[in-house]
């Protein structure tokens, strides 16, 4: 999974946040299925981007990107995406979370595209990228 | 920083989405500020929970959950909110994105509520709760 930002255009587009729990099995397994969802999804139309992260602890979240509602059905109904969230039901997860959203704005700060003296929070700081 | 799943109403209800890239900066006083932050949201006015994670690569996603637009607005010029936001800034991030958003549905799963032959994805399925 890339532990990266999104690039994405401008809202409104649709965010899937994901939330869950692994189980302690079936690490190696696991970690393939989770990078083959990612290609898989990536291959979708509609698809805008993902981030992902998980915890020591085991606890993470992923939040995939999408442009419209119909893009994410298209998603949760193409097979071998449903074969892998099975398996994750069975062996994988101990608890998911699963919230559809629309985006409404966004906005976003990067260190080396701010001005050393911009640690303001106005809307119109140097740093500011949408 | 609780590494837990929300309790939450029935949808709508709004979902903040922060994801951050963390410098190697200053670990103590950053966990007490994101704790600090923790308890600070959790006493606004519609405030309704949050999801967090961080991986070892110090990329993190954190969702608040929020009753309406008003409440993250206001949780947004909260004065000490606004002098955290911007030490973080200065000394804790090297990039964020946030995404306000509209969680237009949701649907959850946990292990120990579904039973053992119920690994299938129909919105009907024994485990789902809501």
């Amino acid at each position: 999974m890339p532990a990266s930002f999104a690039t994405l255009p401008k809202p409104p587009y649709y965010a899937v946040i994901f939330s869950s729990q692994r189980t302690q099995d079936g690490d190696a397994a696991y970690g393939e299925a989770a990078q083959r969802m990612v290609e898989l999804a990536a291959q979708q139309p509609g698809y805008l981007g993902v981030e992902s992260t998980r915890g020591i602890d085991g606890f993470g979240i992923t939040v995939s990107y999408w442009a419209d509602e119909a893009s994410i059905l298209a998603w949760k109904r193409n097979l071998e995406h449903t074969a892998i969230r099975e398996r994750g039901r069975r062996e994988w997860y101990a608890q998911f979370e699963l919230r559809v959203t629309r985006v409404e704005r966004a906005y976003g700060w990067r260190r080396d595209a701010a001005h050393a003296d911009t640690a303001q929070s106005s809307d119109a700081e140097p740093g500011r990228h949408e």
